[in-house]
């Protein structure tokens, strides 16, 4: 079996991000962890910088290195996982890929179709778009024949995967009104990343809960990018994000309008997800829970039909480190490697 | 000053409700606390049920009693606070009122002018429904005149007064449609009470977001009804509560589609709440933060407009046990008395 | 590997402490879950009991049963866990050692060796004094042979492996004054298991840090029997666990005298646990802290000289759940079938 | 009574300790604020910096300004509270006391006797070491009298109100033996400050428990000269501080040997703090919760004997920002101008 170990390179791996997914990697059988860059962290063991990991026999004497390519491609290693900033992520994936490697970036980089659309929700124009055609959003589920092709992927964000895995069947078979969509997500704090900022104080989010980020989140133009291509017309929807106060987890609850289509939300689910391990359908009148999903790649769906206003109101629940980010790109590196997409993300 | 002091009785004072209004009583200077009652902590100390009033010279001797209504009576107490489970607080409103106690109830037993909507929402037949044309709705902001000349106040819910405070004058104003309201509200452990119960241990809420109770948590009742009464038309919303880990605190926050009525949202609030001292209104663009009102008697109010969507986002915080409860019950006590409004209250 | 896979059930898996195990169980890569009993939860599945271990294939159907011993036996199985109160547990060590069963008890039932002192910690007789001589005390790092060879090991406390672990080589090396000890240990909440009271609701536990269960506490039994064996004489000590404001872990400092031996800490502890790889020393001016050791088996060990008052303070860290109960005892499992010691025990 | 009013200033107000003091002055009936300093903060309006103030009629229009001496005096200011970092504060208590300003500095710059110990323990030589013989050590229940006629008063360090109210009279009365002493000290995350740093995010805190600082931390500098002075002799101890996740609180457990002196820990403590209103003496067999004492000026002592170890085990708890910090601060005010001790801080 060790024969068949792939040879992987983590870009940027000092945030909260990197560290769930390196952690991910420490355990993956397939995997061969081989070089981890900082450049805040460079030159120290990894196991100094995470104490977590001191004791896993594969990282002992791994140190963080600088972000240089030819370093890297030096390594032997042909996949890389990108855990950079947006926009500095294009800057690695131009050349890595040039030198042969197949890339998960986790950044925004390249999830969205079109550099305008970057540029309205980013700010800045877009700085590789010729990647873009190329690139393969992340979404397993709905993806799964171009991830396993794709040279690039982009990992979805995490507000996105929450929101995007119980929407996008119900939207694609007509079962509710795209437009009547709104969104209200909580995510924990791990999400506002490993920066010393006095909002993301232990006193200042502790004992708190506070919505952001409204109207225009940068995650709605890859929410709403999806959900038109799954309604077959252009969609917009209400988002509003929370923090709240526990380290990682995102609960998201949706309210739609039902279009009055006969049909179950159940079996519109089940179908769609039937072979898709990290969703679970928890049912109608069920409510998910984060403390069910933190530290896996499942996405739990929950929902109730309130009758009296004739909506559809979803409850899901994720990790925003896991399913939102670190495992969800392992999970799109096993199906590019036609590994059992389960593979190493089966921890409970 | 002292012999304008009234005479208070609190009645069920051993939950968390119980413990806020009394910690604000203790604290109140034209409040005699003569007598507070629980079954489950008769004859206890009030100070060893609450080690944190021991120092509180007034309260010093102060035992739990049998809630006694002729005890009571005796004590020449003339006013009353109910902090009992609803169908509870209605058997002690009666005889109270008959012996010319001014009341304000904490339940939910007088907050509706319908017994049958009571019944639905409240799964049994209202048990007292004689009472109701004459018991007033506590939201001192909106019906400051009948909560001072009124013998039975009905202290609002916790997730109502997050969210009718933002939205009457909107509502009234004819600025949103009110059929377009979803609402989630996130409430601090607090407000699931001090029962012994698996799902309110620490473990299960600490690092855990859930909604529940949707779609027609026994709060909707109330919601509704006050929404329809400043529309003049009957209004459904939808409604989702959820339990998040931190002590105390509400955050709400409302969808609603915009009625196109050129007018600000802020001057509309402003104006409606000029003479409120405990509605501060944030503005537009802000999101009101828990932290800033547990324990006051407070409710923050922020929003943006979402011009791709044509919808108002509202923001609120507030205490679920201050001006969710216990505080809010205070306050409707002042206006009882002609005291100033923030008499006791003005706590930070 | 599949036919090397040991049939496996769990007595009394509906607490933490069976949850945490039950978690380890399912990804160990050598067990076969056959059996998980509870009383309380018996009939349901495993999965509504635990939503968390949904989407695990190998326990999909598996359902708690009442814990009868003949039904036990008739699974096949040879191995049980016991994650039983203490006194239950013994009831059900006696018949499955007589059905041939190997055992790991997490209780106290079988940690001490004298019934005298189970009966004066316990406040009860001893329920099975006969099988005290031949269980033995599962610090595997200790009695790493012993437990290989043993029908019944009873895994330590999880307070006294976080104390133990850095004192047994100081002691018996002769390093402190063993007279001298004084321990502050803090647990997290799960160390108080699952059962509604009102002292472990969210809201008493939260923002809140007690100290409990001095002078006296159950686990000073343990503690002092082993660090009486590697004195070689008596040995009393002072211990005062609290009760903190998190999920998991344990955080352990103690104070002891030197004796003045000439000698280095370091290299006392590093030759004593050098062939065990889950205690972590970490060196001479470091502190252990609790989130690097939750859901791992590793205890940490850190420590500063204060040369003020000649005195030894000792940081140790684990996870009351993992290396403090439900991971030890499977580490004792491995030892027993002469598995790698860190056989599905290495998920950071 | 208005004129009886204090006109106070405090300089350096932005942090968390200048935020618990400014509440507190706020709701204080003999204190008109009329200046609040900060750099940082300079221009802002108090209850943009700190929005739960907005609501307070007083502090409406007030600014933090530069903290100019000649401004602060033009004031018409008495008085000033210094929470300013240490070394800082000696900068303006010089020429505010030539102003003739009284003082209450919160920082450790005028808390020890000896400039060189203070070098010893900070690092650098004393910036004021004249004013040392003139400053009193502002735990009101040791030197009341000398507090009330102090013009610069050393308000206590968090750590040492905790550990020095419990110990001094016992100490003093030689029922412990000093030099046995070992102190595990916790505090909540506000003790480090308002400052962006990485070890105090939410993440890194939140599911953690770590010691540091030992063994010579700065506060051991304060409670061994008020040890020595108790005891009438030097008196060296072991002293461990802890993070603990919860906003604001102290827990303190003290181990120490009995001297035999035949006399109830009970009695002596009681006889000391008689007259203090804020010491609360639980009793023996009981353990101090932090719960009970955030937000307010008390601490809270509760003890048990190990009899087995003939040491007497002590459990103290305060709120870091309020008996060990702020509303000390106040208490030391209010003896300084005679006012009841617990004048603005019977606050529950």
């Amino acid at each position: 079996m060790s024969d068949q170990k792939i040879k992987v390179v983590v870009v940027g791996a000092s945030g909260y991000t990197g560290q769930e997914l390196l952690r991910l990697l420490i355990m993956h059988p397939l995997v061969d962890l081989v070089a981890v860059t900082s450049r805040t962290e460079k030159d120290r063991l990894l196991t100094d910088v995470f104490p977590r990991f001191a004791g896993a026999p594969s990282v002992k004497d791994l140190r963080f290195s600088d972000p240089d390519v030819d370093a890297l491609a030096a390594t032997g290693a042909e996949f890389a996982f990108l855990a950079l900033p947006h926009g500095v992520a294009s800057e690695f994936a131009v050349p890595l890929l040039e030198k042969g490697f197949r890339i998960v970036d986790l950044s925004a980089d390249f999830r969205l179709n079109c550099p305008d659309i970057y540029e309205e929700f980013y700010g800045s124009p877009h700085p590789a778009p010729d990647l873009l055609k190329d690139a393969v959003y992340g979404l397993v589920e709905t993806y799964r024949e171009e991830v396993a092709g794709a040279k690039l992927v982009a990992s979805p964000g995490c507000y996105p995967t929450s929101i995007l895995t119980p929407l996008i069947p119900l939207v694609k078979n007509g079962f509710i009104k795209p437009e009547s969509i709104n969104v209200a997500s909580l995510s924990g704090t791990s999400g506002a990343g490993k920066k010393a900022a006095v909002p993301f104080l232990f006193v200042e989010v502790n004992e708190s809960l506070r919505a952001y980020g409204a109207p225009k989140h940068r995650h709605l133009s890859e929410i709403e990018q999806e959900l038109s291509i799954a309604a077959g017309s252009e969609v917009k929807i209400s988002f509003v994000p929370h923090l709240m106060p526990v380290n990682a987890g995102i609960a998201t609850t949706i309210f739609a309008e039902l279009t009055g289509v006969p049909a179950t939300i159940q079996s519109c689910l089940e179908a769609a997800y039937a072979d898709c391990p990290f969703v679970r359908i928890l049912g109608e009148g069920t409510f998910a829970d984060t403390k069910n999903v933190v530290r896996t790649n499942f996405v739990d769906i929950g929902w109730v039909i309130d009758e009296r206003t004739n909506r559809l109101i979803i409850s899901s629940a994720e990790d925003n480190l896991g399913k939102g980010a670190g495992s969800q790109a392992i999970q799109c590196f096993n199906v590019m490697h036609q590994f059992p997409e389960t593979t190493g993300l089966l921890n409970f």
